[in-house]
């Protein structure tokens, strides 16, 4: 700027000889003008050296709505196995938060080493079953509902906080987006299941495959409204929906307190025992292609026969305990 | 620079009455110095404007082994179950290849579908178990072992290419880096194992969890050398070892072409039929701390009950058979 000026200006050595000269100050402007130029250059010269800001994560995860999965588990011979899968399709899934609540009167360390391993965002629960409610020796898998006390302690946490054991220890702030999902840790889960649940406003449900006796259950829809549910057993069930078929809003969990799984209700009853505190059948909400798609498969592992295991145990010879399976 | 010469020379104006003033030629210097400044603000502006360049990868996937995964699939209920909990894992792993070989006369919707939506580099195969192989009504499935025919058909594939009915076509080029590992579609994989196996020089080993009917099987290993299996069922075969508890590297698979799996081998030998060409027992590279860690479950699925689907069909309630379970 100012060089131009200099120029278009006469000089003022000129102004008459034997007066004193005036360039003095268009030196000393051209000066600071030097000074300001190099602190310009070393300021940008200091920004090409700071490091790139980390790259914009592609869907935003920090504007999504929380995931919270709740998985009651209890230890058996396939629990490590079973988290281990879980885990790694959680692990595919952003903005998540696992809610993992023991059937234990507190943390075991395989459950602790799995989720510290995980990479996971977690909350570590435990609640053991009361004995009343545990199921006998010989009875039949149906006759009492597992993971019960266990679903309802994580209910707990997300409305007041406390008695996390491990991971995460403070509930959602008050305001918090997000959508709450019981999902057992023997099922096979699409990631996309999740991004099915996400926007859940109230009530959200999807079909479940391999379940009930059938290739599948699930909602029938007529004009993006739950008209009906297709199963054979109890249709007249207030919510005849599986507990890997359906999703909560946070907001909704937190606005009625009184709503929990209802460790008494009749067999299939179990996942209506809550629904029926927080929406009307009509309401819900259709996902997963006006659920005409399987994206959640009600599979069951074989419980492995140790046969050998024993034989090898009484000769000295059995697997090394000291091995975590 | 030029700005501290400036004022400690006497100033050129200042040569005596009626001289022409000097001070022109350093004005002309300031200005030519503002100018070469602002170019060097122009360019560092310019510079921190330019995208900043992609984050380097963090493993460089380039530079790794490709792990080739050689999985035999056959219809049943929960087959997607088990391709999608598997592809879901795989998805974690770095330069993997999935060779997925179909039971079947060729490619079935489902299984080209599923390995499309997967996001894997894949190769589909596709080869019938020839009839007196396949496993009788009412036989346990010990008798005839599995996937043979598959497995062997990826090895074809692998060493000469030709016949893939999707997905990449062509073998690896010759001198390829990898390693070839058999997963069958109903174990359960930690992620942590593939990693044990990418370096494979010749025959890896590990133990694997829930098999034989123990809570694990696997070498014994002193001084990093396997010495012996801890197996409760013939422990005197030649490698007494799981399907999913050993890797081969893909340069010794291809020297040594006559390496296959012998569909008449004797009940519990199907692994070693293909080993026996490949390596001396004493020669396993122990994997996982010294085989002291699990990271493969032989898990295996419950086939589920159609009861109820059988009695809606016969009302012709059944479940949409539009909808893929």
């Amino acid at each position: 700027m100012l060089n131009i000026l200099w120029f278009s200006a006469p000089h003022p050595c000129f102004l008459g000889p034997g007066q004193p000269c005036d360039c003095l100050p268009p030196l000393r402007a051209a000066a600071e003008q030097l000074r300001q130029k190099d602190l310009r250059i070393s300021q940008l010269q200091a920004d090409l050296r700071r490091p790139p800001p980390a790259p914009a994560q592609p869907p935003e995860p920090e504007a999504l709505p929380t995931i919270y999965v709740v998985t009651p588990t209890y230890a058996r011979l396939v629990q490590k196995a079973e988290l281990v899968r879980l885990s790694q399709t959680l692990s595919l899934v952003p903005r998540l938060h696992w809610l993992l609540v023991e059937d234990a009167e507190g943390p075991t360390p395989l459950v602790s080493g799995l989720l510290a391993a995980s990479g996971l965002l977690f909350t570590h629960l435990a609640v053991l079953t009361p004995k009343a409610q545990r199921l006998r020796e010989g009875e039949p898998g149906w006759v009492r509902p597992r993971g019960v006390e266990q679903r309802n302690r994580a209910l707990d946490w997300l409305r007041s906080g406390g008695g996390a054991v491990g991971g995460e220890k403070d509930p959602p702030p008050p305001g918090t987006r997000g959508v709450v999902y019981f999902a057992d840790d023997d099922n096979t889960y699409s990631r996309e299941l999740f991004e099915e649940m996400r926007w859940t406003r109230g009530v959200s449900v999807w079909p479940v495959g391999l379940v009930g006796g059938l290739r599948f259950e699930g909602p029938r829809v007529q004009d993006g409204r739950v008209v009906g549910f297709h199963t054979a057993w109890e249709p007249n069930r207030p919510f005849p929906v599986d507990m890997a078929g359906f999703a909560v809003a946070l907001p909704l969990l937190l606005a009625k307190p009184s709503a929990r799984f209802d460790a008494a209700a009749p067999r299939g009853h179990l996942e209506s025992s809550l629904l029926s505190h927080l929406v009307d059948p009509k309401d819900l909400e259709p996902r997963a292609a006006n659920c005409t798609r399987v994206l959640v498969w009600h599979t069951r592992t074989e419980k492995p026969k140790m046969k050998q295991e024993e034989q090898l145990q009484r000769q000295g010879r059995g697997s090394d305990p000291a091995v975590e399976v």
